[in-house]
């Protein structure tokens, strides 16, 4: 088959790719009805995150099961399923606490851009849906692998309770999905930092009640004005830069909650000044196992229609014009058909 | 009247100081039967944290109202009342969400190692108990006013359940106090980590279940092992350096608590670190204030005895010796009687 492959800063190519085969008896093959480009994707794309080169690419997918290994006892050839980008045992004692992004057998998922995927470990990392969903909702499923239950984690970490006003520092995908968590779980007040007209009418809709452009300390500065000196009770981190995390701790009330799932990159957190903020900080990469089951069935009653970020769609043979699409930020994420 | 005064990093002197007198309307003067001396006093008498040369010293009292000013509403010479190291207003936003450490009036309370104390925004800050307490209970009711209600959010900020595993960094007398608030929070295994034999039998005392005698990554390897490779559901970080915290950090499990109490020095925090650990972290100055009424139950119903840390006793004019006594680890907490 061919897929996407990543050789260096900028160079993405669409290439032959030996198939996916089952290597392990826990293991399964799915075929991928479309998939995706990440904005995590950009950190090594953009140069800034070190990787083995060449590197497969793509972690979100969902699709249809083609075989399973030997070991797989809960999937069956032709169920939709969804998955995260970590595979997970779902029996570990991390995974019974909910944190399937700390499995002890976790293992990264990765070549997600192509037409077919291997899933290791599939029994505990594959949710099937009760059908096979429609084209009305396949991108919104799709959506779920990652950013959907990234920033569902991120509100969660945060706190977000009914009532609670909420801020969203980051408007790429995950911040935008993290306001409509916030919405969903009751935010009275959901204030989105945003200075792209496109995304501040995607937050909008999504639930977000104010949009704030200014960032840094001027930012801060805005959230404390809007929420009259007191600060956010809740405050969701979702881009990963010093800037932005400390804008998400000072934004944040004494005793409130920064939820934080942006991968830190040369991040470094002052111990005193943290202890005097008084906030509660929570992060790290999101459980999506933990949620698929509650999500899924939230896309299907048509509550959450979280495949509205996809802004783009493209062959999945152009996928290089993805990248380039969401780097410029011409896209908030693409789309990729097979 | 004679009180305490840091000159220089181990030069306290017992001197003559201004008679306290009611400043503002809201001030109240109380008259202190005991007094005593904090671990964090210890910074600044080391040399390890800068102060305006001379300080009045000591910030953890209790005793009996003798003057209130004219503003005071809820308190009445002859009363005993127990308060925190800062005022607060207890109306504040910050203050209602039980964050009277951050109250937006917040002021540090000064001179408590001394026969009488001015206490600012009395209303908000002392709270008085339903009768004098007897000798068996004065210590008990002064441990309240810092070290119980520290080591207590300590435990509530670390999450502390019914059935949890936690572990305590620290034993001075926030971190013993930690233990004995773990226990009261339904903990199952109580891990303190001590190396000094009088504290590891205090900690057994409070409700410790295992002693850890090693530091650093080796401590944190032997929480693992006690733990079966899982790591702490909740940890109580009882001292502020950057090796205590990092312990707390790897000793917990994925999905577990840090609460952070002990004031943070030269202490940084990587974001990818912390990230990957998918720990929460919660901490800051203790708000003493919101546990005071709870607390004072504990100590009337008998159910706790927080002033056993106190083991060294000396009149207050010795005030010099308690400190000495204290950095050499010759005492855990010193009583001091005016």
């Amino acid at each position: 088959m061919q897929g996407t492959v990543l050789y260096g800063a900028g160079d993405v190519r669409f290439e032959n790719l030996p198939e996916p085969s089952i290597q392990a008896p826990t293991d399964a093959i799915i075929s991928l009805p479309v998939t995706c480009i990440c904005g995590s994707d950009l950190w090594p794309y953009r140069g800034i995150a070190s990787f083995p080169s060449p590197t497969p690419m793509g972690h979100e997918y969902c699709g249809v099961v083609e075989e399973v290994g030997s070991g797989v006892r809960s999937l069956k050839k032709g169920q939709f399923v969804i998955g995260s980008f970590f595979a997970s045992d779902n029996t570990c004692p991390h995974c019974h606490h909910g944190y399937h992004t700390s499995c002890q057998h976790k293992t990264p998922v990765i070549g997600a851009q192509s037409p077919r995927l291997r899933v290791p470990l599939a029994d505990g990392t594959l949710v099937a849906t009760r059908e096979t969903p429609g084209a009305d909702h396949v991108a919104s499923m799709l959506a779920l692998s990652d950013v959907m239950g990234t920033g569902w984690f991120a509100a969660e970490a945060a706190n977000v309770k009914p009532g609670a006003t909420a801020v969203v520092v980051g408007d790429g995908a995950v911040g935008l999905l993290g306001v409509l968590s916030a919405k969903q779980m009751g935010a009275e007040r959901i204030i989105a930092m945003s200075r792209h007209e496109p995304r501040q009418k995607l937050a909008r809709e999504f639930g977000a009640t104010d949009i704030v452009t200014e960032r840094g300390d001027e930012g801060v500065e805005r959230i404390t004005q809007l929420t009259k000196g007191v600060g956010a009770d809740s405050v969701l981190e979702c881009v990963g830069t010093q800037e932005s995390m400390m804008q998400a701790i000072k934004a944040t009330r004494p005793g409130g909650y920064v939820g934080y799932v942006g991968v830190p990159h040369g991040v470094s957190l002052d111990g005193q000044q943290l202890f005097f903020s008084h906030v509660h900080l929570h992060g790290g990469p999101a459980p999506v196992r933990r949620y698929l089951p509650q999500l899924i069935d939230l896309v299907f009653a048509g509550k959450i229609n979280p495949g509205k970020v996809f802004d783009l769609v493209l062959p999945l043979d152009d996928v290089a014009e993805g990248y380039r699409a969401m780097d410029e930020r011409r896209a908030i994420k693409t789309l990729l058909r097979p």
